[in-house]
């Protein structure tokens, strides 16, 4: 790194989620190319990418077809909004998108990322139960520590109490259900169903505790994401589906991580068969490669903005015309590589790779689905006593990451909620990558176990 | 354009703040290209871009140099996170940035997009006070009408309640004034300048309506776009300085249009020569070839945040690697080819040119700065008797909407506030688009005097 690039890290670059507290600008690692799976920084030094960038990069770094469509929609149409006009690649993208989720959701509007998509459905269904005659419909129920974005909107329905105190007061009204941490369950410890019964069981407490005509929507990811990939225990979503059907209660499934690939299919929804009223996602639609989100929304919530009503919504960039190009050629390489057959057949040889793991006395539980999995730490496996919030801050982040980055991979050592080490990697990657991370995070809690 | 593109757009596109009622696909102009200052349609007719798509497009479509910035910087790498991480672009462009910034805005913090800019900044300060031991400072003030992005943070920002109604409630806390309307003013009507202080005192009272202890910022635009170009009356920007340092209230300047020489300037503050505490910016940062936006930080707020205090903040696709790369290159054509200077030295004429407007009874008024300028419509001139909410839809949307696009140009006809059309070229036109963009709005003016 130049001594330039470093003195502008120190002095001008305002990181996210960074303390940047005696930033020195050479502290600060310089990720300078990508190829496949693996990173490389300004020093040369390789890393394999466990994160897929930030649970986006599907097909892998730096893909020729995904440079030649950005370079060929950047001279054609670089720039025009969705505001009345329509430009093609967003007409393509939104007939391929409704063809692609599940039941009914026919409609598509695009957004610029993740958290936008989720501020989009928010905003999209109190606007329709105004609509609709039911004004007081306006609150959000959410889980516990899941993440939903930061905007305000979004950052309202995030579950994450310390991602939120210092920006209070944020939108009212909205309203937290417990998670499926079924590892640190303390109801119906011994009967996964029975536990997820109880869990969807308290949407339909908080229902009637809030008031059913005050209750717009149920916002979930397939797998939770914060507090390390928590899936749903068997009949979860559907008994949500009936707490909502009942309660008339719009059921979000917010797949911004989940969709396209990451579970081995295009939608989370599909893969537990649940139907959602509006699917949110983002990051792999592009493979991050352009910014883009999208909302796919039922035809039932459609009805009134095809009757009277317009969706007072909208962005300058929600369906960019090169992100749109970048989205197809996307989908085109991860049709072409079948990566969703390919997370499928070998997800058992991922997990198994992990659960090598469990022979270290400081892994509590690995799991996950798909390409998308968490080891979570423990001080005592048979007690699974947990480290204190101090000790488990000195372990992850004075520890295991440090670990984590001298042995060569990224991935996210959380301690947000429970302490987790979490791997999302891009879908190309097979058992040698499946090895590297196994060795990598085996250095790394060695390391840990021997400093506590 | 194909029958299945009509299909797309009619069954599944959502398009933004549109009414889809009855919308049959066809009725959707499609744009497929553009090149320099025109953009084209799919059955081939060309349209002046006068509105540089959304305030965007400063150095014009299909520009080579970003096409092929794009091309390289997606092989070399596509994506990655600025999560405690850095990548050589952003380093490049914070650098970049903060030395075109007045005074002290030295740290950048990237985003994605102009909304996201907004809640960045309002999150900072919210976060700023708390950690500074004022944490009832909360507040935030802005102007009537004044447009400030669409994620619910940004929208409680936001002042026009048509915008806002349908996804109440929103954060709470956030407070109007009045804008810089001088048109219609009713104080200080034959005194600019008494006009300005008065409009500026207008936040002080709101600061002590509110209690000082409990407001955090003022949000304005140099130049405010909704309602049709307020320009700042002389003393107004400086009176509002002295205010908000009396009160300790920031100062934002959100500058997503006005930055990047739609004013001439890099940025809007420097050319009415006021300094804020934060600049917001996107659009033409990128010229709209890429999602990008800044918040561009004083030391004085980011002095926290380099003392032991986390910004818990972030997004996935704040300062994209391919969106910064394509912000170097569009900031370099822009200077090579001095469309500051062009602006500064060619505004008379497109003024003047717009002024012969004047002589249609319909035109009340021609306002702007830079290269953004609005033409106020009015029932009756002598007396600036307004249309009726109904009279001023039908004239805007059913007849100069439709003779606008019947001419060739693309602009907006708005009547969210007052009835205007406004202007926003990119920055390489010159006098015969001027020429062009006076025609096509008396042609469409000329059938609206017809019809009512």
């Amino acid at each position: 790194m130049t001594a330039n690039r470093e003195q502008a890290i120190r002095d001008n670059l305002f990181l996210h989620f960074t303390d940047h507290t005696g930033r020195t600008g050479a502290d600060t690692p310089v990720i300078v190319r990508g190829e496949g799976a693996y990173l490389y920084d300004s020093t040369g030094k390789r890393y394999l990418d466990g994160l897929a960038g930030l649970f986006a990069v599907q097909v892998g770094h730096g893909r020729e077809e995904l440079a030649e469509a950005a370079y060929r929609q950047t001279k054609e149409l670089a720039y025009f909004p969705l505001w009345g006009y329509a430009h093609p690649t967003a007409i393509d993208l939104a007939a391929r998108l409704a063809e692609a989720a599940p039941g009914d959701l026919n409609r598509v509007f695009f957004t610029v990322s993740g958290g936008e998509s989720v501020e989009t459905a928010f905003k999209l269904i109190r606007q329709y139960y105004k609509a609709t005659g039911k004004p007081n419909k306006h609150k959000a129920i959410s889980r516990s520590m899941a993440y939903h974005g930061t905007s305000m909107g979004a950052l309202s329905i995030t579950g994450i109490p310390g991602a939120k105190a210092d920006f209070e007061p944020l939108v009212p009204s909205t309203i937290r259900v417990p998670n499926t941490n079924f590892f640190r369950a303390t109801e119906h410890a011994d009967d996964y169903e029975a536990y997820g019964r109880w869990a969807a069981d308290r949407i339909e407490e908080a229902i009637l505790f809030e008031g059913a005509d005050t209750v717009a929507a149920v916002f979930l990811e397939p797998v939770q994401n914060t507090g390390g990939c928590f899936v749903p225990p068997p009949g979860y979503f559907q008994r949500v589906r009936e707490i909502c059907d009942q309660y008339d209660v719009m059921l979000v499934s917010d797949e911004v991580i989940c969709a396209f690939g990451r579970l081995g299919y295009d939608f989370g929804a599909t893969k537990f068969g649940y139907q959602p009223d509006i699917i949110t996602c983002a990051k792999g639609l592009t493979s991050g490669y352009a910014p883009l989100g999208a909302v796919l929304v039922s035809d039932k919530i459609m009805e009134p903005f095809r009757n009277g009503h317009t969706f007072m919504h909208g962005s300058t960039y929600g369906g960019h015309p090169v992100s749109c190009a970048v989205a197809m050629a996307n989908l085109d390489l991860m049709e072409k590589e079948d990566l969703n057959g390919h997370v499928l057949r070998t997800e058992p040889a991922f997990r198994s790779t992990l659960e090598k793991l469990g022979d270290l006395p400081i892994v509590g539980d690995v799991r996950g689905d798909g390409f998308f999995f968490a080891v979570e730490l423990v001080k005592d496996r048979a007690t699974k006593e947990r480290f204190t919030d101090a000790e488990s801050h000195h372990v992850l982040k004075g520890i295991v990451s440090e670990k984590l980055f001298e042995a060569g991979l990224h991935c996210r050592a959380d301690d947000r909620a429970e302490p987790v080490i979490q791997l999302a990697p891009p879908l190309i990657c097979d058992q040698p990558q499946f090895d590297e991370m196994e060795q990598a995070i085996r250095y790394a809690l060695t390391a840990a176990m021997r400093a506590i």
